[in-house]
């Protein structure tokens, strides 16, 4: 009885729209990006769709960082979208993202109903899918666009690419794990460092004359999904807002929101050290490839150190495995001024560093065999990065 | 005192060759298919280096699968190979394949002593490896070469990809992990199956005219290994030889030998159905890229059944899960002969049948709900695919 009075409940249109497959699958694709398998909020586990008179707008998020991206009804004289009832629902993120990939249309159409069955269907092909309540979906921080921040995209990818990579990957210091920004004059500073390398780079954005930001701490893993999602190619900008918990960036059709780390950025200008004793001038690729081919021979051992010692007018990298062998290389120096050094290093720590660098030659700096260095683009005061060594000669 | 001693012991040159670094990463690709990590014979863990008066030899083994690359001294007037002194060595698999990756010259000399260390140069760079004692490799078996069978190299690949995904991948009848050939009469009949499906093709070879060879069963996974060091675009044959316990297969400087599976391989003629209650005609894409839609809420439980069922002019593709919801697809069929049908089956073993076929429309033969159906592409008579179906409806 129970299950005839519920067959004959009139159930009603909640949602209808359709729209371009391809636009659908490029946005699922850019919220996917958030959500996360393993997350314990069971409607995070989907992706909201809100039908919008203006658009559709899809969202991710793993409570750490949100995406929306949004289709447009039309954008560059074509048409996109078709809105036949505004409404929202909230679909499994795993399914929904691999049906609209395998649609057999161009076109896909989407209604839910007051039940929230929702009905895909594209070509001869029919899904009901059984949603999930779009009011139980958490609602994203309402960000005041007040002082925002303008910065090309290109240029953000890169000091992402160049300072994300030395951030501690472990949990002791949670702080660490971010990476630090300071934005003060138009210049933004950017430092990473999980205690034993440091990442650094300076760039200039537009903001507003008096915008000063301080112990901004990004999560790397955020950083590293926003790169994702940002277009290569685009020459267009990316606007930054920041808040006291929540940092948020606004590309075309796309908004990518990340909570900010807690606690207090250490002060990492007094790790930098103010003397040199030994400068090198060198090839970025040329060393990067010695190192590399060195650090075959000391992948077995669990540091991955290879040493390191200038002679005239080269230096010499070396390895050895007391099971495998030995390796040694010279690389010619385009410059060595000052003492004689013998250094030992992680491998991997100084291939992340050069492998992030575009200048041809690098400048590294010691100020001996016990105390940090510093390596530097030639030609590119904006960079900036720092290796402790390993003690073995 | 004992340390000085050895040191003032002559070391002999055992070995000195130059080669190309191109041909050398070619070879050594080639040989890294058959070395695995977790072999019990520590030699085995290496790659043997022939340096014989005609040419490189490289060989490498998991006892299972043994494959040679030769690398003349020239080809094509084109000299990639100089011998100073022949002899062998053996080198860690897993670094020496690194290395030779990473060179920086396009010529990598290579030198042993007596005591097995290994000189590798290529430019500055200078590795001085561990060498392990070429007199511990186990021999290849000897394989006279009598009855060779000839088959060219893209038909080969080919019925390697159309059976070898059927094979049973569970070690409970291990004569079913491999293909069954049967040679008679100048053709190769090939069967695999795990018993819940079967994949079986008929091609013509070249061979003495009474060879005949029963009950060869060829490990699957050394199929999978042949087909991928097997060049795509030869249009070169491959030379087959078959022993008792072994076969070899020769192709232009490269020779793969495989250990054949001991047991007696079932009579699979009496799993197919000589008779037909429901026959379609159906294209081969759009029926495959049905099941794979319908599939996609079939995953979830761990069966992956999909329901299909007969109608007029046409086929209606189902699946449904408690938790996400169901989907129907209709797909129109070139021709349906017979009873009306409702019939289940796995969406991975359909999909798995339909990838390997390259005919535009295929024709699946079912004799009941219960039965097994035969799956064949439409002009094409030397294929033939089995499903045995699982009970739902």
């Amino acid at each position: 009885m129970q299950d005839t009075a519920d067959q004959n409940q009139e159930t009603s249109l909640a949602m209808k729209f359709s729209i371009s497959k391809d636009k659908l699958v490029e946005g699922v694709n850019h919220v996917m990006k958030a959500v996360s398998s393993r997350t314990t909020i069971p409607i995070l586990t989907g992706i909201k769709i809100n039908a919008g008179l203006d658009g559709i707008t899809l969202t991710g998020s793993d409570s750490d960082v949100s995406i929306k991206a949004y289709i447009p009804l039309e954008e560059d004289d074509e048409e996109y979208v078709s809105i036949e009832k505004p409404g929202s629902i909230v679909l499994q993120a795993r399914v929904f993202s691999d049906i609209v990939k395998k649609l057999p249309s161009d076109t896909v159409n989407i209604e839910a109903d007051s039940r929230l069955i929702t009905r895909i269907t594209s070509g001869s092909s029919e899904f009901n899918l059984n949603g999930l309540d779009p009011e139980e979906y958490p609602r994203l921080p309402q960000i005041e666009e007040e002082n925002i921040i303008t910065i090309k995209t290109d240029l953000l990818k890169h000091l992402i690419r160049q300072t994300v990579f030395a951030v501690s990957t472990s949990e002791t210091r949670p702080v660490l794990t971010g990476v630090n920004w300071n934005i003060q004059n138009g210049k933004l500073d950017c430092v990473a460092t999980d205690s034993h390398r440091l990442a650094s780079r300076s760039v200039a954005v537009e903001s507003a004359e008096n915008a000063t930001y301080r112990n901004i701490v990004i999560p790397g893993k955020s950083l590293n999904e926003l790169s994702k999602i940002l277009d290569d190619n685009s020459g267009e900008a990316v606007s930054i807002v920041i808040t006291e918990s929540q940092i948020l960036f606004k590309a075309k059709n796309l908004q990518f929101f990340s909570r900010l780390l807690d606690g207090n950025y250490p002060d990492t200008d007094r790790l930098i050290p103010n003397e040199s004793k030994t400068d090198i001038v060198i090839s970025t690729k040329g060393f990067l490839q010695a190192i590399d081919r060195a650090s075959l021979l000391a992948k077995e051992e669990r540091n991955n150190v290879v040493k390191f010692r200038t002679l005239s007018g080269e230096v010499e990298i070396s390895s050895q495995s007391p099971e495998l062998g030995r390796v040694f290389e010279n690389v010619q120096a385009e410059e060595i001024k000052g003492e004689e050094l013998k250094i030992s290093f992680s491998a991997k720590y100084m291939m992340d560093a050069l492998s992030k660098v575009d200048s041809q030659d690098i400048r590294i700096s010691f100020t001996g065999a016990m105390r940090p260095f510093l390596i530097r683009p030639v030609g590119d005061d904006g960079i900036l990065m720092l290796i402790l060594p390993v003690r073995t000669y």
